[in-house]
């Protein structure tokens, strides 16, 4: 990784609630951005949600032009019909970046815990708090769904700084220069 | 209904092949227009994949134009896993025709094969012969995976002209309207 600015998009999009966080890159260390909810729950119909999430991610990427975004890789789901439902949602915001040739990295919620925390057992409580050291902001307490996003796209700049560590378990930024050559600008 | 030309572009966006058939309503009666797969078997990196569904769906809407989609519900899954890839390829999909405007409909595997065949337990090779039946044509073997993608839209077909069929188990075209008059042009 250079030392340029680099820009990274934290996405946690569920089905009520999709929540992003955005932090910035500056000479190797973090910054906060912005971080924010979109609520969905008023939405009732399953698909009037997709397409929401779709707008809404694509606007918020043509805001603030990230260079990559994060999503979070849960890998136990309550039951098949909720992890479907959850994949869609998730697909909705995945396609909204790689239409923009953005390319899309995921983590397990262990891992993004790990990463912040040291603690792959963390709370969202303890998960926020190391957020608000590492970060130096505060968290707006109307935005705490978006704490997860946040958290991983920490844990996404943390993967960046050092791919080395746990890469088994995670696409490295290595990795995936060497498998999509043309998708690296 | 309107009498007038309507077209309905089925998907069945799996994680290795995703077939799509499209059919078009010419005064009421279903005509075959194409069907086809997309390979993704090649692509060992899921969110390639996604990207290719994203931007070859959005290819197919560009040339065929149609004025519904029309996907596979799945409610029971092998595992939670696989089932949220399956989502993301769906959302991917999905979120391709929604970002034109152009509404997206569910139905359950079992209702496309009620519809088609008149039995829920059907077998692919009994889908296929009524298809070709119903349409008048003959499938080249080479896209077999994308008969189920023809059935889709031809189980949207028959919700079009007969919404009082089994309506609770999908989303009916009056319903859609009712719920969404703004997408409804």
């Amino acid at each position: 990784m250079s030392g340029s600015e680099r820009i990274i998009m934290g996405i946690d999009p569920g089905t009520n609630i999709l929540g992003f966080g955005i932090i910035k890159i500056v000479s190797g260390k973090p910054e906060y951005v912005d971080m924010g909810v979109v609520d969905l729950r008023k939405e009732n119909d399953h698909f009037v949600k997709l397409r929401r999430i779709t707008r809404d991610v694509g606007a918020l990427i043509e805001h603030y032009s990230p260079d990559d975004m994060a999503v979070e890789a849960p890998f136990y789901g309550v039951n098949p019909q909720v992890m479907l439902k959850l994949g869609r949602a998730q697909g909705a915001a995945i396609s909204a970046a790689l239409m923009r040739d953005i390319p899309v990295f995921e983590y397990a919620p262990r891992k993004v815990k790990i990463a912040i925390t040291g603690n792959g057992a963390a709370s969202k409580e303890q998960l926020s708090l190391m957020l608000e050291r590492t970060l130096g902001m505060k968290m707006n307490s109307r935005y705490l769904d978006a704490s997860d996003a946040l958290g991983i796209a920490m844990c996404h700049y943390y993967q960046l700084v050092n791919p080395l560590i746990d890469r088994d378990t995670s696409t490295s930024w290595e990795k995936f220069v060497k498998n999509n050559p043309q998708r690296v600008k």
